[in-house]
């Protein structure tokens, strides 16, 4: 079979199987959860020697050590994904949920009802728990999933996926409902991303490049996640000493994620007070400042930032640092320059901390809190399936309710229009 | 300037105004609503001679006298256009509405707040009225809009955004928070569509060629409204009589658009029962029958259905009819058939009434009502932007909460992550 063939039966294949996803009951998902956990801790060793297949593949076309790191499957990434399974096991569930009910003048009883979405293919990089989290993420709510992961884990993937098709296989469940694209060739992707009539939405996870192919080439709907260019503004009156803890966490508690702060706006009238002492922690912390003039007076000896460095996602330790001269300036410095990812306020003002939350158009607007908390998990929603930068659908850390959508359910009794 | 400078250039602007049109609080909107329906009635003069320029230049290429007459602006139109903005205005403001919030253990406050899209492209055929509706809906709720209507009705839409810019600017608003494609080159669609960095949403409203080239060639994400097969099943044991008026309603109350019934589905055990007087008042009302086998037994001289007439969406005085052995049957009938639009079952049984409504997957599910009622304003969402047949984002009718998303917001008071 070529590929096409082999990705358009996928296709058929993961519709039938979401047909029945959606009439399972919550109970029989989370046990069939449970025992996909207990089964990947029960075949580690195959998984592992499955694993080892692509990591000498990986060495033998030169990845980077770090890119093997993260492609390595060992004893605790297998536990880590088990437990990643019992925890969606225990989320609510929301397929068949009514999220507002009303009735019309007619007497016609109106509600909304959480259903699944149907079938979702998952483009990823690397890692192999992406194959897992995402599984067990689609399968808790209704959905059947197609993946396909990078191809220097193929063996690790499928290895997986067989561990999930085996359970489901022999708890009655359609099999079909997780699927592991079996194939190397990159012309899968295209044809994956052409199956609008089979397939509900792509989400695409990796780097800028990936996404943007995804973007590109699908006549099917994606959920983008583009980068975060996160700013903190620390407002004229802030708590010094917690802009201070703000900022530090937002920059270096793990600088290499999208949620980290990637330019630090300071009001004027703060700039005296609050640069030199963060300065000095951040330069203890290994953090390299690229300044605005103003800043540069403030911190002799800072390099000057560019009109580049305003846009750019570092994901690493440096630091824009720009001084403004109130929060309007700061709204439409982030306006400008930001992703619409994460954007903070640290202020003791109770207007303007109403108005920074009104005006600021980011998926996450904090107050006086680290921007590091956009993250599903942070926030409550239970495990994430990714961040979305783009506005149809989701907006910010999608959970499992962001794999529903709802339909109308109208009770009458006998209505008709005249 | 060549048409993509010219696109271009509005793209830029709405974005710009969206901006503006987000903080813009409700009272202020709703006044300016009102100003534009004042306005409309007060231009109708100059707006039906504009509108007369097009229908001489529909006559010369000879348009149809349907498409003719869905071209003309009436006093009447004007009236509706006038009072359809008011409407808007009465309507609750969605932005800024909470729509969810809780507290989490680290004690910040996270909720989820409703926010414009930002830019919305509606692609439209014939109807000038559509550029009032959809104008007035994206203005309510926040947006920018980018109109583009049909060629043939260039003058009436661009007299129309005409009257709109004026009230625009005299009330102080962003003007190009209201912006119609003022040229008839085709290209213009393919160069909106290329806009993803403008442009958050693109609508088309019209005919299923309009909706695919948009979805084929678009980059930014699009709410499609395909066509809508529905069915009514009458159930065993169902009641007769209002088996009868809702079919009747659904097929002949307005058999030319989406929410008609195109099949009728009849348990076994009804059939005999229920067809004969049924297929004497379709035809009374000149509905034409074609039938499966048992259906063309019990109606003799009905024409058989043929596999084709299954999948038909005849938006016409046509009715295919299938006689199925139990709701199964009618379900499997309806997955495979039908198009996710409208599906009612009319029943007596509280088992399979709420079975019905779990298993069946399509935007409207109804017991004991007729399918006209997939409707925003049947349903009580107020006016209706469109009825999106896929998934992401809205299944149904859109309202004007389905023109926004929502935000994360987050209160702290100092909150890191640790």
């Amino acid at each position: 079979m070529n590929v096409e063939s082999v990705i358009l039966e996928m296709a058929r294949e993961a519709k039938a199987a979401a047909v029945q996803m959606a009439r399972c009951p919550s109970a029989r998902k989370n046990e069939v959860l449970h025992k996909i956990a207990d089964q990947l801790e029960a075949d580690a060793a195959f998984i592992q020697s499955e694993n080892a297949k692509d990591l000498e593949y990986a060495r033998g076309i030169g990845l980077s050590d770090a890119m093997i790191d993260r492609l390595t499957v060992k004893d605790a990434t297998i536990r880590s994904m088990a437990d990643g399974l019992r925890e969606v096991a225990a989320l609510e569930d929301p397929v068949g949920a009514v999220t507002r009910s009303w009735t019309r003048p007619n007497g016609l009883e109106v509600s909304r009802m959480r259903i699944p979405l149907g079938v979702i293919g998952i483009i990823y990089e690397s890692r192999p728990n992406v194959t897992i989290d995402a599984a067990g993420l689609c399968f808790k709510s209704g959905n059947a999933v197609i993946l396909r992961g990078g191809s220097e884990a193929l063996h690790s993937n499928q290895a997986l996926a067989g561990v999930i098709s085996r359970v489901l296989r022999e708890t009655g469940m359609p099999e079909k409902a997780v699927q592991v694209v079996p194939v190397r060739d990159r012309a899968a992707v295209n044809v994956l991303l052409a199956q609008e009539e089979y397939i509900d939405l792509i989400i695409p996870r990796g780097g800028e490049g990936l996404i943007r192919f995804v973007v590109e080439h699908s006549r099917i709907p994606v959920l983008k996640h583009y980068k975060g260019v996160c700013h903190v503004f620390v407002d004229q009156g802030a708590d010094i000493a917690m802009a201070e803890e703000i900022s530090f966490n937002a920059k270096v508690h793990r600088p290499g994620v999208c949620n980290a702060m990637e330019t630090l706006l300071v009001h004027r009238a703060e700039a005296e007070a609050f640069l030199p002492n963060m300065a000095r922690r951040f330069e203890a912390a290994g953090v390299t400042l690229r300044g605005c003039p103003e800043t540069c007076r403030i911190l002799p000896g800072t390099p000057p930032a560019s009109e580049a460095d305003w846009y750019e996602e570092y994901l690493d330790l440096i630091l824009a640092v720009r001084v403004v001269d109130d929060m309007d300036a700061a709204i439409a410095h982030m306006t400008q320059y930001g992703s619409s990812h994460t954007e903070a306020i640290v202020t003791s003002d109770y207007r303007r901390a109403r108005r920074f939350v009104r005006d600021m158009d980011a998926s996450v607007v904090l107050v006086n809190a680290s921007t590091r908390f956009n993250d599903g998990g942070q926030l409550g929603l239970g495990a994430e399936i990714g961040i979305s930068t783009s506005k149809l659908h989701a907006f910010g850390p999608m959970g499992i309710d962001e794999l529903t959508t709802t339909k109308f359910v109208v009770f009458g009794d006998g209505q008709i229009r005249s």
